[in-house]
C-alpha cells in the first residue's frame, strides 16, 4: 500500500478505535503528556443505547480522572434489586430483595448513564491536560474519525529499542459518504447494527475504497499502536492467524430496549431479575430520565446454531417482554434503542505482539451484556496500560514492565468469561419446577450466584498476579502456579509484610478512607489526593507523631528518602488537570515533582502537630516560588463537620507499629511492609524494579 | 434622548448590571422561560479578585439551579479559624482555634472561589435552560457588554395593569474603546479599581460619548427593571434623590492582597484573625490553588475623613501584612490582584419603585468585605426577588406579591450592616492591653462575637417577616411591630401551627435531611428534589401509612387536593435544567405540571408500601406518555449504603400526627400546619393569598 508518495510521520501512540477502551487510553496519553494520535472507522460517536452500566471501580477510576462526579451526578443509581420468579400457579411474584452490591466497598455503586454522555467527558477531561508541560505545542487531541488502517508490521529487530518506532500503520482516510453511517436516535429499523449477531463491514468498505483516486492514504511510525477496535478487531486480525478469540457461543439469544415504560408492574424502579414459568427471563435496569433498559430473552429464535438476523424485530422482542411480564401490562411511546445478541464467551489468545502492539476491551473479551461488565472491564484494559506505556515512553520506567499488562489483564478477561458462563446460564435457564425437576434452574442458585458475584462485578474484588509491579509475601507468591514464569522473569526482590496493613492486599486496589488535612483541617477521602497523574504514592503511616519517638522515625525515613528513592528516581511533569500550576508560566514550579509521591498519614491529635516546625521537608517539599506544599500531611482523627475516618482501622495499620505502603500509578497496592528502618531497604528495591532509578 | 428614528423595543424584564446579582436575577429568568435582557457597562466579566466567599445558604441555592456542586469542587473549604492575638510582651501568638461555622446545619460550608470562576458556572446554567417550552424562540441570554443606561422612566398610572410595559429605559451602545477597561491579570497597578475609595466613572462615560454619530442608542420598554449596577448604582440615582444610601464611613481603611505566600507563619492555611499589638489586625482566608487572601489594616493612613488614595499603593499594603505578621516572615513571588477599601455601613431608603423598578445587591447595602457577605447577600436579593417578577409577570401569583421584596430584603440588609458594624471595629480596634484598658478590644469579647456570628454569616439564620408568603402564628406574627403594616395589607388569613414540624419556621429555609426514594431505594436529601424552577413544595408528612388510617388520611388529603388546590392552582412550564423531558418533543408531558408539586415523606418501613396500589394518584401523577411519576414518594428510613436520615426527627415532625409544610419556590417555608382534616382548608387559605387560583 505504501508508496514514494504516501505521506510518512511518527508519532509515540497510536490508538485504533474510539470506544471506552479507546478513550480511556487517550486519556491517559493526554494526562502524562504523550504525543498521542486515536482514529476511528465510524463517522460520528454513539448517541443512544449500548453499553451504560458504571461499576463502582470505574467510577473511582474515572473520579481520579475529575469526571466520576460527572458521571454519578447525571446517572441513575442502582441501589436494590429484586427478584420474581412463577409461583406454584406459574405467576410472576417478587420473592426477594436484596441491596445491589455490598455496602462501604467504595464511595460509589453501580450507575447507569448512557455511553454517549460519557465520550463528552471523556473529550472534557482530555481538553483539561492541556497546556501540558511536557508537550507544549501540543493541543488537545480530537478522534480522526473516518479513518481505517490498512496495514500494520511490527520491526521485531527495534521492538527493544527505547528510541525506535517500530510499529508501521498505513491508514486510509474515507469519504463521508463511504463511512458506516451510524444509528441514528429512534431510528427503529437497524437496531441490529453493532450487535454480534451483525457481520464485520470492514471488508466491504475496504475493497470498496481500495485503488481510487479520492481517498488519501498515509503512514503512521508509532512506538506503539493500542488496538481498541472492538469484538472485530481489525488490529487482533492484523496480528496474524495466532491472535484468536477462543471460546464458544450459546443457543441463548436476548433483546435488549430501553423505553419509557407505560406499566403497573411495581418494581419497574428497581434492577429486576424475572424468571417466567416457560416465556424466559427479563431483567430491567432503570436509568435516567424515566427511561429502563430491558434484557429480554428470545425463546423462540434459540432453536441452536446461528441465529438468523433477519427475524429479529423490534416487535418481537417487545412481545416477549410483555409475555414474561404479564399478568403486568406493559406498553410504551418512546424506545430510545434496541438490539440483539447470542451470548457468547470468547477470550483473545495474545493480548500484545512484542509488547509493541496491545490490544485492549472487547477486542480480546466478548461476553454477555447483562453484567453491565463490557464497557467497565474494557475502560479497566486501558486503564491498567496507558501509564504504563505513558511511563515507558517517557523513559521513567523500563520496558520489562510492559509484559505486566497481558499477565494482568488476561486474569481479568478469564475471570469475566468465567463468570458470565455461569451466570448466564442461570439467568437464561428455565425456572426448576420442584426439586426432582433436574434441568430447571434452582432459583435458590441464582439468588447465591447472584450475591456472590458483587466483588467481582464491582471491579473492586481484582487481585492481580505478582510481577515486578506486585509484591506478594512469598507464601502467597507461591500459590499462582502459572504465573511462576512471568514472577522469575520480572521477579521482584521485594517482598510484601501483609500484617503491616492487612486491608492493603498488593495486587488490589488501595481502599479510600477519610483523613483530616493537617495544614487546613478539611477532610478528605484519600482517593482524592491519588490523582490518575503517572506518579506512585507512598504513604507512610506514622503512626502517633506527638510522641517524640514516633516523630523520629517517620523524620529517619524522611531523610533516607530524600537521599534514596527520591534523589533517584524521575521526575516527571504533570499536567494543569492533576496540578493547577502545571499549565501557566506564572505558576510552574521551579522543577516538575519526582515520580514517588509522599505522603504521610498520623493518628496523633492533629492540634499537636506543627507542619513545618515538626516534620522532615519530605512530608511539605519546598519551592521557591510557590513556598511550602503544605498538602501531603493527613491526621486519621475526628473532622469538625465530616465524623471520624477510622482510616488506620480501615487500612488494617496498628498506631504503633505503623506501616509504608506503595501504590502504583493506578491505585493498586505494589508493596506493603513495615514501617521499621530494616524494611526501607524493601521499599528501595521494590522501586529499582519497577523505575529507571539514576 | 430618544428621537423619532430611535429604535424601540419591548421585554419582560431588563437587568442592568451583570455581577452576582445580575447574573442570579439572569438565571432565575432563564429558568422560567421569562424573555430578558442583561447590560452591563464594562467590556468584560472579572478575571480575578473582588467578592470570593460563598456561605453554606448560597452553595444551597446554586446548588438548587445545579451549579453548587461545581464551586463545592472547586473552591477551598474553610474548615477551621485560629485566633492569634499579643502575649505579654507585644508578641503574636495562636490563642485559640474552633470550627469556622456550626456543624450540622447544612451540607455546605463556607468555601472560596474568585469571582469569574463563577460567572462561566452562571452561563452555562443560563444555558441549561434552553430550550424553554414557555419560550420556545428564546436562546440562552448573553450580557450585553459596554451598554450604558441613561434615562429611566416609570409610568405610574400603567403599573398594576397586568400587561403593561410601563418602565422605559434608553441604553447607549459605546465603542469598545470607550467602555473602561478592566483591571488585568498582573496588572498592579491599578488596584484600586472598583475600590470604594475610587470615583464613579460613569459620569464621565457618558459625558464623553454625548452626541456623538459613532454611538448608537435605543430605547427599551420593560415590565420589570432591577437594577443590579453596585454601590455607585446608576439605576438608584436615575429613581430620584429620595433613594440614597443611609450611614456612615469610619475611619478604618484596609488593603486586601491575593498571593501565594512563601513564609513560615503555621497557619497559612487556615482562616486567621490576627490582631497585633500595635500594628493593627490582618485575616487570612486560605483560597484555591495556593492562593491566600489577606485582608489588611492600614493604620498608617486611617487618620479620619476621606482617604488620599494615590498613597495606597501593594508595596505599603504588603510591608503593613509583614509588620502585624512579625516575627513570622512572610514574602510572595506571585500577586493575584490587590485593593484597599475603607469602611463604611450604608443601606438604600427603598429598594423598589411601584415595585416596577427594583434595586439589588450593592446598589442598596455597602459594607466591609471581611465577613465573605457581599456577593452572597447580593446573589440573596436577587434569589428571592427573581422568582417573584417570573411568576408575576406568567400571571401565576399577582403583584401585591412583590411588595415582599423590600419587606425581606431590606430586613437582611438592615441586619447585615447591624453585624458589619460590629464586626469590624471589634476586628480593626487595638487589643485590650488590660482589663483596664477601656479603649482596647477584649479578645474575649472578639471571640464570642465571631462564634454568635454563624447563624447569620452562613446565610442560615435569615427569617422573613409575616406576609402572604409567610404565615407565622399569631404569636410570633404580633411581634413585629415595624411590619404591621405591610402585615395588614397583605394579610394572609392562614396561620402556621408550629408544633407540627417544630424545626420548619415559616420565614426560614426548608432544612435537608436525607430520605429513601420509595421507588427505587436511592437516598436523596431532600433539597435535591427541590430545584429552583418556580414550583411550590407541598410536603406531607404522613406517617406510618402502612397502617390503614394513616394511610386512609393521606389518600384523603390526596383526594381533597386532586379536587381543590390542584385544580385551581395555575399550571406552569419547566426548563430542561429542572425536567429533562422538558426540553425535547419526543420526551414532552402531555400538559405542564401544576405550580405545586406535591410530595410524600412517609414513616412507615419502605417493604411494606407499594407505590401506585397503595397511594391516591396525586402521589404518583399519570402522563400519558411517560406513564407513573415514580419521584414523589419518600421513606424516612434506612438506606442500603448511606444510613437513616432521621427526617422526621430533623424536621420535628411526629410520626403519629405528620405534617403538612408548603415550601416557596426560593425554599423558604411558607406554611406549616398538622396534617389532620381541619387544617386542609388553611393550606387552601394560604395559596389563595399567594396564587391566583382559578
Amino acid at each position: 500500500m505504501e508508496s514514494s508518495s504516501t505521506p510518512t510521520s511518527e508519532v509515540d501512540v497510536l490508538i485504533i478505535g474510539a470506544g471506552p477502551a479507546g478513550f480511556m487510553m487517550a486519556l491517559w496519553m493526554s494526562r502524562l503528556g504523550i504525543k498521542t494520535r486515536i482514529v476511528d472507522k465510524r463517522t460520528d460517536k454513539v448517541f443512544s443505547g449500548q453499553a451504560d452500566g458504571f461499576q463502582a471501580r470505574t467510577l473511582e477510576i474515572l473520579d481520579s480522572f475529575g469526571i466520576g462526579e460527572r458521571v454519578w451526578k447525571e446517572s441513575n443509581h442502582l441501589i436494590e434489586v429484586s427478584f420474581w420468579n412463577p409461583d406454584s400457579n406459574g405467576v410472576i411474584k417478587r420473592n426477594g430483595r436484596a441491596p445491589d452490591n455490598i455496602s462501604g466497598m467504595s464511595r460509589f455503586t453501580e450507575a447507569v448513564l448512557h455511553q454517549g454522555r460519557m465520550e463528552a467527558f471523556f473529550l472534557d477531561a482530555i481538553a483539561a491536560s492541556y497546556p501540558h508541560p511536557a508537550d507544549p505545542s501540543g493541543t488537545p487531541l480530537k478522534v480522526e474519525r473516518m479513518v481505517l488502517p490498512t496495514s500494520l508490521e511490527v520491526d521485531e529487530a527495534a521492538a527493544e529499542d527505547d528510541d525506535a518506532h517500530p510499529v508501521t500503520v498505513t491508514l486510509r482516510h474515507l469519504t463521508e459518504a463511504e463511512a458506516t453511517p451510524t444509528q441514528k436516535l429512534s431510528n427503529l429499523s437497524d437496531g441490529l447494527f453493532r450487535s454480534n449477531l451483525a457481520d464485520d463491514d470492514v471488508g466491504a468498505m475496504l475493497a470498496q475504497s481500495k485503488g481510487r483516486a479520492d481517498v488519501r492514504e498515509e503512514v503512521v511510525k508509532a512506538k506503539y499502536v493500542v488496538g481498541c477496535d472492538g469484538a472485530h478487531s481489525w488490529t487482533r486480525k492484523a496480528l496474524g492467524p495466532e491472535y484468536e478469540m477462543k471460546g464458544e457461543m450459546t443457543d441463548f439469544v436476548w433483546g435488549v430496549m430501553d423505553i419509557v415504560p407505560i406499566t403497573d408492574f411495581p418494581d419497574v424502579r428497581t434492577r429486576c431479575m424475572i424468571h417466567s414459568a416457560s416465556n424466559g427471563s427479563l431483567m430491567i435496569i432503570p436509568r435516567e430520565n424515566r427511561l429502563i433498559r430491558m434484557y429480554i430473552q428470545l425463546t423462540e429464535v434459540s432453536t441452536g446454531g446461528r441465529v438468523d438476523r433477519s427475524t429479529i424485530t423490534h416487535e418481537m422482542i417487545f412481545k416477549a417482554a410483555q409475555k414474561i411480564i404479564s399478568p403486568y401490562k406493559l406498553e410504551y411511546h418512546y424506545c430510545d434503542w434496541w438490539t440483539a445478541y447470542q451470548i457468547g464467551q470468547r477470550v483473545g489468545s495474545h493480548f500484545s505482539k512484542c509488547d509493541r502492539v496491545f490490544l485492549a476491551g472487547d477486542a480480546v473479551h466478548t461476553h454477555s451484556p447483562k453484567a453491565g461488565q463490557g464497557m467497565n472491564v474494557s475502560m479497566s484494559d486501558a486503564y491498567n496500560l496507558g501509564w504504563k506505556i505513558g511511563l515507558v515512553t517517557k523513559k521513567i520506567m523500563p520496558r520489562k514492565i510492559l509484559s505486566t499488562y497481558e499477565l494482568e489483564r488476561k486474569q481479568i478477561a478469564n475471570e469475566l468469561i468465567e463468570f458470565d458462563h455461569k451466570f448466564s446460564r442461570l439467568f437464561s435457564g428455565r425456572p426448576q419446577k420442584d426439586i426432582l425437576d433436574e434441568t430447571g434452574v434452582s432459583m435458590e442458585e441464582f439468588s447465591k450466584a447472584f450475591n456472590m458475584s458483587h466483588m467481582f462485578t464491582s471491579g473492586l474484588g481484582v487481585n492481580y498476579s505478582p510481577s515486578a509491579l506486585v509484591s506478594k509475601p512469598p507464601e502467597e507468591a507461591l500459590l499462582l502456579e502459572s504465573d511462576k514464569e512471568v514472577q522469575n522473569e520480572g521477579n521482584p526482590v521485594a517482598q510484601s509484610k501483609l500484617s503491616a496493613a492487612t486491608h492493603c492486599k498488593p495486587g488490589m486496589r488501595f481502599p479510600s478512607h477519610q483523613v483530616v488535612e493537617q495544614a487546613d483541617a478539611r477532610p478528605w477521602t484519600l482517593h482524592h489526593k491519588m490523582a490518575s497523574d503517572g506518579r506512585f504514592r507512598l504513604f507512610v503511616f506514622g503512626g502517633d507523631i506527638s510522641q517524640a519517638a514516633a516523630r523520629e522515625r517517620v523524620n529517619a525515613l524522611g531523610a533516607r528518602l530524600e537521599k534514596g528513592v527520591l534523589a533517584r528516581a524521575p521526575r516527571i511533569e504533570l499536567s494543569p488537570a492533576a496540578n493547577p500550576f502545571a499549565g501557566t508560566a506564572r505558576f510552574r514550579l521551579d522543577q516538575p515533582p519526582s515520580v514517588v509521591d509522599v505522603m504521610l498519614v498520623h493518628c496523633a491529635p492533629r492540634g499537636e502537630v506543627e507542619l513545618v516546625r515538626d516534620l522532615h521537608a519530605v512530608y511539605h517539599p519546598f519551592d521557591a516560588k510557590l513556598g511550602w506544599d503544605y498538602d501531603k500531611v493527613f491526621a486519621d482523627g475526628e473532622s469538625y463537620y465530616e465524623g471520624h475516618g477510622h482510616a488506620y482501622e480501615g487500612y488494617g495499620v496498628d498506631s504503633e507499629r505503623g506501616a509504608i505502603v506503595v501504590v502504583r500509578p493506578d491505585g493498586y497496592v505494589g508493596l506493603v511492609t513495615e514501617l521499621g528502618e530494616e524494611n526501607w531497604g524493601e521499599v528501595e528495591k521494590w522501586f529499582e524494579g519497577v523505575l529507571r532509578m539514576a
